[in-house]
């Protein structure tokens, strides 16, 4: 697709010459040199990804995609497939996680319907694009058409891109969709060559056995699909969600426009792990909000190379880590911007 | 002194019959059981230390408590002895790190000189507390006398007691102290029995010469003192600083108080650990802010088997990395106070 091709070409590096100038800053503020540690870096990755020294505090936006899961049906997770809907309906009512998190972090939330299998009513908050009512079932066939998967990916490059026009400067991929940890793990295993059960969780809480079927569910796609890491479009076809492609999309478009993208858990990073394997450059423009308790997600931020701001066992998804992170990174632009310096504080420096 | 004997009585267990109340309010919220991982557990803990399950914003203050070393004149750190009275104004000025993070999260600064070696004029937001002009040199004997120890306790038990009576409801014990990672971190090695080694960290940034040298006045000034773990006055004060006893009179009055301490990195754990020691019950009213780049820091939380909130690898001290992580807590507080329930958001429970 047209649209989807424009943005692959419309990424570029950001401006790294930006990095020695905002280190120079920091090591000027009174404190020994590097003492703010990841703080410090974060900021400096701020400055480089806004193309700017005068760092304001990030205006940010979690946009929540919603979709529902062929798998599902095959009893990959403890919740019923309903609960995708219903719990659109509780973040339109501000009474989710996300929304709290949102909240206290003076983020935005925008909630896309890209899948999911419930028609909703007409609703001012709700952004309607479904592609399909959910994927079909990774077990038995591709989970999506390649045309359904670009078309999602447009889906959530357009709602990036109406996000950045309004002025967000900081997109968090979020995401709601009952089942959707196993394509997500399915895509860390067929991208990175993990074995199923190196990439696979407990998702909203399996036991044992609940685990070891999910391993097996996995096992079971990645042989049926033989998905083809060269072919990064066909295997989130094949695996992934309507969400993930969305998200894909999102991430890709974040790049395209120069905003930095802060990634949640699993989902949200295969959704972005997929734009980077379509067009590598998307890597430079993610930040990790949270190492979750999934080990899949852990795999895209190693396989990423980026630190996670947070660790702090959590497992919820919707864009929650993401932006709970938020706080530290506008911690790291009040350090950046309202420190003394060395000089006008009158402390002997190093 | 009969004072700091007052305080150890008065100090009592935490109401630990609400925590399975406090669960099952988590319980019911529209998440996974448990999704919420660490943030869950704060929102726990402060329900346990407010002793209520009707929790509010927490009101934070912390006092930055400032004290000059002997040992610093023997080389222990890059910095020059006056950098501590220099960041004292920096501190009042309001353009040091913990400043900018406390405005940053919604906390209070007070700053307390409690041995600096400088004569400051009067200055309204300075509290006047001076024990000594500095300790003496724990290389050559006792760093202060056991009633210089318990006076400087005094000093920090009466600033948290005038800070809870301002209506301060969580206190950070902050610090300033030019060469004070050095007795923080031998008070580590004399309550732990660990190695200097194992304990000492490049504190404002020595290179492996200035390590090694460290290291070695640590093992130094063990030799020589011989501490007795089962005298903490007494390994207090042979080792300690004016900052260090004083924070460990703030903690000690603050969970005499019923109120929450959120421990900073290796000097502000020392001086709680001291309490500890001093009064086994401080324990329970303490939390762990973050994980430090200090080996000793370290030592201090798992011995007092607290999980850091924060692991961002700061060394600044002052109180910053527990005024940064007063970020989380709001957060846990508001997920626990403002998340709709499976009932009241019509979502499929577990």
């Amino acid at each position: 697709m047209q649209r989807i091709q424009n943005l692959i070409q419309a990424v570029e590096e950001p401006d790294y010459s930006l990095a020695e100038k905002a280190q120079a800053h920091l090591d000027n503020l009174t404190k020994p040199l590097g003492a703010l540690g990841h703080l410090e870096s974060l900021a400096k990755t701020l400055c480089i990804l806004r193309g700017t020294l005068k760092l304001t505090q990030p205006k940010p936006a979690t946009a929540v995609f919603a979709g529902d899961h062929g798998v599902a049906l095959a009893g990959s997770s403890l919740y019923p497939r309903e609960v995708t809907a219903q719990m659109v309906y509780n973040f339109l009512n501000g009474g989710a996680g996300i929304n709290v998190l949102c909240r206290q972090a003076g983020a935005a939330v925008k909630v896309v319907d890209v899948g999911v299998d419930h028609d909703f009513e007409e609703m001012p908050d709700l952004i309607s694009a479904k592609v399909a009512r959910g994927t079909a079932n990774l077990l038995e066939g591709p989970a999506m058409t390649r045309e359904q998967t670009l078309e999602a990916m447009a889906v959530g490059a357009k709602v990036a891109d109406s996000l950045i026009d309004e002025g967000y400067d900081l997109l968090i991929p979020g995401e709601m969709g009952i089942g959707n940890t196993t394509p997500s793990a399915a895509l860390a295993a067929a991208f990175t060559g993990k074995s199923a059960a190196q990439v696979t969780g407990r998702g909203t809480g399996l036991d044992d056995d609940g685990l070891n079927r999910k391993v097996a569910m996995i096992e079971q796609a990645l042989a049926l699909h033989k998905p083809d890491p060269s072919d990064p479009l066909g295997v989130l076809a094949a695996l992934g969600g309507l969400e993930i492609a969305a998200i894909a999309g999102y991430a890709l478009a974040a790049a395209a426009r120069r905003v930095p993208v802060l990634m949640d858990g699993l989902i949200s990073c295969a959704g972005c792990f997929c734009a980077v394997r379509i067009c590598p450059t998307v890597r430079e423009w993610l930040m990790a909000g949270h190492a979750s308790v999934e080990a899949g997600q852990r795999v895209f931020l190693a396989e990423l190379k980026l630190r996670p701001i947070l660790d702090l066992d959590l497992r919820l998804g919707e864009g929650s880590g993401a932006a709970l992170a938020v706080n530290i990174l506008r911690a790291a632009v009040a350090i950046f911007n309202e420190m003394a310096t060395f000089e006008s504080a009158g402390v002997s420096g190093h």
